[in-house]
């Protein structure tokens, strides 16, 4: 597949000492780069969405774990093992629904042991150049697979697909949430190089916007004839016949086959059965959770309400202190969904179970 | 009823000279009057927004060209009957979709000409002062009739009510988009007056934000209980049982139950039908459009994508030049709509043809 961008939404430096992002909390109007050298600083930028898209986040915690291996001063390895773990920890809850941070810190913990392991008898200085070495490998491994899925999802994903469809997209499932490509994007890039010319709407998707600002400035980029839509708008569109397909990205699946996802996927895909447009949820089979027995059991962030009222506005848009509800997430049921998309091919929902015996 | 604000969003000054309106556009932030004194004045007003809700259109527009008579200095009621058909032509295309705004106009001319009929043989100076008496009682009789059609609606609308109960409702038809009290909004404050409590979600609305804007303002100065949710929320409230009813307004009801209302309704209306939770349309009977036939044939302004990439924002929140779709409205079809309240009672959506010959 094609690149589409000159740059990646999450980088580490060649020499393991810096996670290089985009800051998408500055698209579309500017394309500045940020060079993170602390636990804190990756914190941070996952908190405030600085980095975002479940893929992109578990990257960047597992680069920002390298990173700080690679940069903490000690002689011993048990003060590195605890350094590890602390930045581990705190990285863990950084975001609450996004499973890849964890799925991706939990490998790094893992491959921290084993090497650790295989050196019981090595001396301090040489374990710790080790670690420090099989810690950046793990992270770069950890994107380099991504890439891979991300290949394989657009493929089957453009399987899906004819010449000139319609298709509503909701936040951003593309390059900037992931190492490359896309997910729910991803097959949108491979139609518009095998020459469909797909049709694309983006649900602006409030409050944070990420549909207007980061789907609508990837495509247009890309030269994908995009359209931008406020999220009410969505059933307007499907009402018209506009719509062949909606394809979305994912943040965690259940067992069950439930899937969380950006606050609004639930509505669009209610919606969307109602008109009869298939509804696909483009999941690597990091983000199954297979500990998360349905949907309902998923926790939900609820994020302040600042963000409805104020921010990106010249002034505030509602009346001061209304009580604001702000869930970042919401619930899809296996009912409403087509098919989800993984590396391993399209399955219906209720056969995520299926999978695990794969695993 | 008691009155819930010292104020109206239209009045027309006692000397019937100018039209004053609370300039929608500047709430929450300011609560600024504007007088108005030419018929492009109340255009503007119109077009922008400044007035907005359908029966508040409909009364703006009849108290303008009442206004736009009484100062009109001529001394033929020839040159008054031409002055007077300019203005309600130019006003009649101000706004397509809110019906109240052409009934209105044209019930001012049916006034103007049945009074000119009855004064044929009076002299050109006592039949102009007769026009403008007249005019300006038949606007002023506009609004008194939608003040009581409010009252009446609201008890109607109040008596699907319990206490307790959780409301959604969508844009604004509140006090600030009628005469008094509101339409769907109308029973919310009956309500409270008789100690229900009701708990109300207010959609933002997206592009314009009437219901951040408008809905949480005039929910929260009275002392209701309102959380303001972006569009997009709706089904994870409804998923969470906490919504009772939605209570929408309307711009246009088709012959066949179809209506026309902000944009965002006719998702809302697919959702709450999903989750079985009854959806009523408040419509006074002058919405009703029994030339028009079914939902599709209402058209449906657009409007600039200006509104949804950058209006209100510090800062462009989309890439420049990318394409946009921003209907203002969209249809609901009558199978959705679980009653339609009107100031005659709350009816089905087929039985609609039924009021045409009570009419």
């Amino acid at each position: 597949m094609k690149s589409v961008f000159p740059y990646d939404s999450v980088e580490l430096s060649p020499n393991g000492r810096e996670v290089v992002i985009l800051d998408q909390t500055q698209l579309p109007n500017q394309e500045r780069f940020l060079h993170l050298t602390s636990a804190e600083q990756i914190f941070y930028a996952i908190t405030r969405l600085k980095v975002r898209g479940a893929p992109a986040i578990g990257i960047a915690a597992a680069f920002g774990l390298a990173m700080c291996v690679n940069r903490y001063r000690t002689r011993t390895v048990q003060a590195l093992e605890k350094e590890f773990l602390r930045v581990k920890h705190y990285l863990y809850i950084s975001r609450p629904t996004a499973v890849n941070l964890m799925w991706a810190l939990d490998r790094m913990e893992r491959c921290f042991y084993s090497t650790k392991q295989n050196l019981e008898t090595a001396d301090d200085k040489h374990a710790i150049g080790a670690l420090r070495k099989a810690l950046t490998a793990e992270a770069r491994a950890i994107k380099a697979e991504d890439v891979r899925m991300c290949e394989t999802i657009s493929k089957f994903g453009f399987s899906l697909l004819h010449p000139g469809c319609g298709i509503l997209t909701h936040c951003n499932a593309g390059h900037l949430a992931v190492s490359k490509f896309g997910t729910a994007l991803g097959p949108i890039y491979l139609a518009q190089q095998k020459g469909y010319l797909p049709h694309v709407f983006c649900d602006e998707t409030r409050p944070l916007l990420q549909g207007a600002r980061l789907t609508a400035y990837e495509l247009s980029k890309a030269g994908i004839d995009v359209t931008l839509i406020c999220d009410n708008m969505a059933a307007t569109l499907m009402s018209q016949g506009k719509v062949d397909f909606v394809f979305v990205g994912c943040d965690r699946v259940a067992a069950n086959g439930d899937v969380a996802n950006k606050i609004g996927t639930n509505g669009v895909a209610i919606i969307a059965k109602y008109y009869k447009v298939p509804l696909y949820v483009f999941a690597p089979t990091s983000t199954i959770d297979f500990n998360c027995k349905q949907g309902a059991d998923i926790v939900i962030e609820e994020r302040p309400a600042f963000e409805v009222t104020d921010m990106y506005y010249s002034k505030p848009m509602a009346p001061r202190g209304i009580q604001v509800y702000n869930p970042a997430f919401d619930v899809t049921p296996a009912s409403l969904i087509a098919g989800i998309v993984t590396e391993k091919g399209i399955i219906k929902p209720r056969e995520i179970k299926n999978l695990k015996k794969l695993k």
